[in-house]
């Protein structure tokens, strides 16, 4: 029965009811997380063999000669940059490979323009009396952890089924040079699962920033993600829709295999325009040796091509599939007829965003962290923590084990549940 | 004969001997470097056994369960603590591990300055009016690169055989408010090969900065890499000096594996008191993912403890030394008589540091250079790349073959006493 159709007295009854399960589970002592966008084990596991894909001195040489094991090359091998050239449809030229963190990347994407600027810049950033970054939101809580590390105000932008909202976003950025970035996680979205629409693409591609040095921070993190066979979302080319409209200086793009290979011991990238690569290598050449080149060519070997890396991924979504499935069934089963509550059902990616009745989420998340089961923040998913609707709830299914995360869910349902009669009580 | 007791006639007829020979030495077409500190390929193959040395699942989980595949852990897993605390002689609690380069590192600790601020710091150094920092010169052109790109203020400081001139260094630290660091590369200094005296390393500790953020920027970069069994210098431990003083946050140490295993994909680690580490830890946690941890455990694995790097380093000396010791023996063989230059004889460390009568070390630059020798470009060694005196000449003896070392030398050493008598006879 729907919540909104309930007397008080039904709803009592309800909560009474709901109380007595949500004992059960506390006086079970449950130790359950479902807070983090983390690759099971077994994920992990099915990699075993890069740990011995190169093995031998003669293999972290170059056609040329170039010892990998040695000092140098501070953008990364050639091998690497054309594996993920072939792997996510960018020219070799445009990419530079880093080390395993593409927050790595990204942060210090932010902290160089503040030091520096960027190509167009007329001065550092942290010359700029106030730098403002617009957050589609929810989002992922990294991004905004950057922002607010570096003193970077933030806008929120709400999120659309098609992607930020871009009356909101051209308002904004071709109207105030103070908007120097967006956040952009443009392929099934933390944690919406989201891919940005052709027009949504289009539109950010023909932005008239108001600042002649604005960047959109482009984080594929979710680039071949797909948790389906059939049915794959496809995100335009940003790149390509840039060069149409005359604004390839204004893309940040980051990708790594920490989703792919392993989470701690991955190989990111950024890519960018010539201009902007030359900028940023510039940079590099003051802040590093280079990344480590023999954990790149261990990718490069243990892949050989894009179509192996593909494969991988089946396999990868073979293990997580379930997983999403058994969320969104225990959701449908458990919340469903009280319509109290929606949630995505995405085709890729790492989360299922759920929405709670509005003041719901944070008592929720209360609620489970008695009964010992851990929920993403409430609030992380927005600028400073905070959900101005106290409504968004990220569910994170890969980590656990299947049957955890069904014990989690079953959990995460009644306290729902209760939150929601509560607070309904408490308006009656 | 001593170029000095010379007549016109005698430096004349001198001359047109040498430039006969290297002109010889032009006619061979030869292709040498002695540019940069890298080891040599057969110091790096020594190491072959770290890529087969962490080859299953398990070997990259903890012992309290932790999946070093996996993500977290932004300061370094305990193991590679314990290893380095025990390598160096720190306190485990100093110390973050890091990526690949220790360089990035330093990098990464003046940019959170220039961006934060450290401990102590009334404001983020970027919104100073103006950084200054102490560079003893000759010293590591990648410090001086990581000033001048942030743009801070180099002021040079003498080298002496004790270390950095203290008189100087007192002088400026403790009146300066705008000097707010020190480079220092302790022991096996690049390029001269100095050790800093106890002597030095206490008066460092007593500094009273009038600055309230100054920081000695502590590079022990050759820490271990003694050249001889025989006559290890010792390096004073500033930690220690510092606490006796109330200094102790004023001290940032560097350290890595980069000439020890695999210069390209090594660890690094800075090192620091509780209360910087609190500091940088908390930047850092919106900076990255963490650090690759299964290249950690693979060193640590490979090693096992202290005692095993040491037999590694003997090791490596052993390849080296012969190396060092032809370089002096060419030079004394070639330059010892027409008394022209000076030289240091290095007990560790990767370079012997040469002076050339003033004025004269660019022009042997450039006769190497025509005769297919690559020398490190004069100047680099100090700030903004000049040399006052025109005379330091930094060799690098590790990368090449003994023979082609030896072939470089024997035109290094003619293109000094070139330079140097077309110099004295330009004055008669």
């Amino acid at each position: 029965m729907k919540y909104a159709s309930m007397s008080k007295v039904q709803l009592q009854a309800e909560l009474a009811g709901l109380q007595a399960k949500y004992q059960e589970y506390c006086a079970k002592g449950l130790k359950l997380d479902l807070s983090r966008g983390k690759p099971a084990p077994d994920q992990v596991d099915l990699l075993s063999d890069m740990l011995t894909c190169v093995t031998k001195a003669e293999e972290c040489v170059s056609p040329s000669g170039v010892d990998y094991r040695n000092y140098g090359i501070v953008d990364g091998i050639p091998e690497a940059k054309r594996f993920f050239a072939e792997l996510l449809c960018l020219p070799e030229e445009y990419i530079i490979v880093g080390g395993n963190s593409s927050l790595n990347l990204m942060y210090d994407a932010v902290a160089r323009a503040m030091l520096y600027g960027v190509v167009g810049s007329p001065r550092p950033w942290c010359r700029e009396e106030k730098i403002k970054f617009l957050c589609p939101a929810p989002g992922y809580d990294r991004h905004f952890g950057i922002c607010e590390s570096l003193g970077i105000e933030m806008i929120t932008v709400r999120m659309l089924p098609t992607g930020p909202d871009m009356d909101a976003v051209e308002a904004l950025v071709n109207s105030d040079p103070a908007v120097k970035g967006i956040w952009c996680n443009p392929k099934y979205s933390n944690p919406d699962g989201i891919t940005y629409s052709d027009d949504t693409v289009r539109r950010l591609a023909a932005l008239k920033p108001a600042a002649p040095d604005f960047r959109i921070f482009w984080d594929n993190a979710y680039a071949i993600h797909d948790i389906y066979e059939e049915g794959r979302d496809e995100l335009l080319d940003i790149f390509a829709e840039c060069q149409k409209t005359g604004n390839e200086n204004m893309v940040y793009y980051f990708a790594s295999t920490s989703k792919i290979t392993f989470p701690g011991a991955g190989v990111a990238i950024i890519a960018a325009s010539p201009a902007n690569i030359a900028q940023i290598k510039s940079v590099m050449a003051a802040q590093t040796i280079g990344h480590d080149k023999i954990n790149q060519i261990r990718h490069v070997k243990y892949f050989g091509n894009a179509k192996n890396v593909f494969a991988h991924m089946n396999k990868l979504a073979d293990l997580i599939r379930p997983k999403f499935e058994a969320v969104e069934q225990i959701l449908a089963e458990d919340l469903a007829d009280a319509d109290i509550a929606r949630w995505t059902e995405p085709r890729g990616g790492y989360f299922i965003s759920f929405y709670t009745m509005p003041g719901c989420a944070k008592r929720a998340f209360e609620l489970c962290k008695q009964a010992g089961v851990v929920l993403t923040n409430v609030g992380a998913t927005y600028p400073y923590r905070k959900d101005p609707e106290d409504s968004n709830i990220r569910l994170a299914p890969t980590y656990p084990t299947l049957a955890d995360l069904k014990a989690a869910m079953r959990v995460f349902t009644v306290a729902v549940r209760v939150a929601t009669a509560e607070k309904m009580l408490s308006e009656k």
